[in-house]
């Protein structure tokens, strides 16, 4: 991270955000949960994110924010509004996945905090109550969910995921961490919501963008149109038999490595015809593998273990791109003489960010001369959660190079400066009786 | 095995094969080198293979065959002939790999014993001297290295394989293990042949198929033309990048699992194009993996590795594989943005059987009413080794079910009687002065 030049507060009018404030905060949670030499640790429920919660709780106080906290421990902090309509929250997660990096999920909630620091240094009260949320729990890696705290301010969370899932290294229950982290997990079983759809004019998520897009293009802020869903097949196999690879004739070949191989092709075929066609798909085999101890390099493969992620912004492209595998997997099964079992299917729903704030937030960049490049969102957010909930739902997608979970994220403050600008005037412009 | 019917030997005139020792032989070989409910364990110089040597030994000796054995253990049986021309050799070898079947190797000895045994009970000697070969130390499960027996018998054995291969399982040295089965690794050392390519007329490998052919076509004699060459490799990888499966869009993908999987497509249809216009070939990819610990269902693979093994009769038809392998790597590198290292490349060198040995055999199996069919032989086998030598050499399959390698295999001793009953025939019929 780089030093912003100072803000030219002489030649522009409104809030100017509090991007020193959040620079203090980037450097204290990397120096409190980071190690040298390595990346960032922040596990859900753990000490990391507990350090973050604190120090963003800390700052806000100062600010004369108020501060809660459900029965999840999400944390919120409010400014109290000129006015009493739906309020608008700002926030993402403060958790990382192990040895992550410093910007993913914490750039969201210092950019809300600089924004309502802003307000403070002016002045000035927002439109209606300013809530910026920390939101607890949002990397899957730890409790192998996803959106744990989002999902459990609305009451969404599954009273089995309390028990049943352990945290990975420490195999502590997800209950027991949410209590020891002095939450209320009775409350939680008991499904009572902390949030209300109803009470929130908008949620809206700032977010270092986690591909290359922005970086490729040269621009330094993104305007999510919508979060894909997928449908995904994280244990999928295909059979075939076992062979001598040099005494078996083509004819006589069930071979699972080459049949797999066709199957991927085949989908990266779909994926291209359907784009073309203005689809919006990503799709993926992350893992494939023939068994180890089985396989050799003497032996057709008789079988294959493989994942297949397939994302889109459209429930009707998802629905396409399962009848394009079904039909792939039989085509190949039929002329391959294998099997494929894709086994458990999970999905989630896209979630379509709002249009309206969209657009009014395009045409403020363009205002500030800040370029910004609407675009789908491919990976899961906590926006997601809110977008299903029917809270009118938005994302700002900052620059970033190496992509995030990893130790090597890279965002320039300016990036983060002008995204935290246009989120500033998206508020202090904010109508509550509507856009 | 079921029992064949007894050899109708009023209608028939010459040599009648000894199938009862034979079958009594197996009988043995099952019951002292295997296990119950679990396969046929004869390691290399190890106490099953000497089992074997042991038995037939006693069997041959039985029958007034000379009895020698070379510095790396070779066992030959001998019964003279009628004549001083160059000798008739039939030999395979005794050793199995661990939990295997009891006819790969074995059915070749014991054929050409039953045969010797024909010659006996008729009171007749061979046209030339008759040499049954158990040979050591095939498989290349147990040091990593094929034909060790009959490279030793040629003077062919590198010195540094003595003592820089471990037997697999108790990590006992060759030159040890050859030494302690009553060996001479001082000779072999020195590279001193025991055989004279230039004294063998011919050397027949009868050997169970280890593929589906002669199942398939219902067929219960092979007739091999050749011993497919090979280029290999065992260590190849692709390197791509990692990235968010859900940020990533296509353009920007450097995607090995994709990448891999076009280059399994290219290479099977470069095996269809050429076995369309009438090369002999043989392609597989035995293992393709994503890396353990790195590779995600939701992350584009940056690495897989895989084996490649590509086989042909023709030295020929190997380098013209190879073009299209590189030419099939240059154009996914390109297209993909990924490195193929393709690691060390071992070869073997295809084994032309003597064609003349090939198509008396097949006017014989005519006239004698036995189906026979020509045919490649995938697989590697020390009849290799003789004809690199220059010697002239044949190979005989007989049909099997259930490949080989494994306890599964399954020989009807019926097939085994028309195998033995045709090599008789040759052996009979063989004029030392020429075909």
């Amino acid at each position: 991270m780089t030093s912003a030049p100072a803000p030219d507060t002489t030649t522009r009018t409104g809030i100017v955000p509090d991007i020193a404030l959040a620079e203090r905060l980037f450097d204290e949670l990397r120096a409190r949960t980071g190690s040298a030499g390595a990346g960032i640790t922040r596990t859900s429920y753990g000490l990391g994110e507990q350090i973050a919660h604190d120090a963003v709780r800390r700052e806000a106080t100062r600010l004369g924010m108020h501060a809660e906290i459900d029965a999840a421990c999400n944390l919120y902090l409010t400014m109290k509004g000129n006015s009493d309509g739906p309020g608008l929250m700002i926030g993402s997660h403060l958790d990382s996945v192990p040895d992550g990096g410093n910007f993913d999920g914490a750039a969201g909630v210092l950019a809300g905090l600089a924004v309502a620091a802003g307000f403070h240094a002016a002045g000035q009260k927002p439109p209606v109550d300013l809530t910026i949320m920390a939101v607890r729990a949002e990397e899957s890696t730890w409790f192998g969910a996803s959106y744990i705290g989002s999902r459990a301010a609305f009451g969404l969370l599954a009273s089995g995921e309390l028990d049943g899932v352990l945290r990975a290294g420490d195999a502590i229950s997800l209950g027991a961490a949410i209590d020891a982290a002095g939450g209320d997990t009775a409350q939680l079983r008991a499904g009572t919501p902390y949030l209300d759809a109803a009470r929130i004019g908008l949620f809206l998520e700032p977010h270092i963008e986690q591909g290359p897009v922005l970086v490729a293009e040269d621009t330094p802020v993104g305007l999510v149109t919508g979060i894909r869903g997928s449908f995904r097949h994280r244990q999928a196999s295909c059979r075939g038999v076992y062979a001598h690879s040099g005494a078996t004739p083509k004819s006589a070949r069930q071979d699972a490595v080459l049949a797999t191989s066709h199957l991927v092709v085949a989908m990266d075929e779909a994926w291209q015809r359907l784009e073309a066609e203005g689809h919006d798909l990503a799709v993926t085999f992350g893992q494939s593998s023939t068994v180890l101890g089985e396989a050799a390099f003497s032996k057709v493969a008789g079988r294959t273990n493989f994942s297949l992620d397939v994302r889109s912004q459209d429930a009707e492209t998802l629905d396409l791109m399962r009848k394009e595998l079904q039909g792939a997997c039989k085509r190949i099964e039929q002329r391959h003489g294998v099997t494929f079992n894709l086994g458990p299917e999970t999905t989630s729903t896209p979630a379509i960010m709002d249009p309206a704030v969209t657009n009014r937030m395009a045409a403020l960049a363009e205002k500030a001369g800040i370029p910004a490049r609407v675009m789908p969102c491919g990976a899961g957010h906590d926006a997601a959660v809110f977008a299903g909930q029917g809270v009118p739902t938005a994302m700002v997608f900052i620059r970033n190079r190496n992509g995030s979970h990893n130790p090597d994220e890279a965002m320039d403050v300016a990036d983060f400066a002008r995204a935290a600008e246009l989120i500033a005037a998206l508020l202090e412009s904010w109508d509550p009786a509507g856009m």
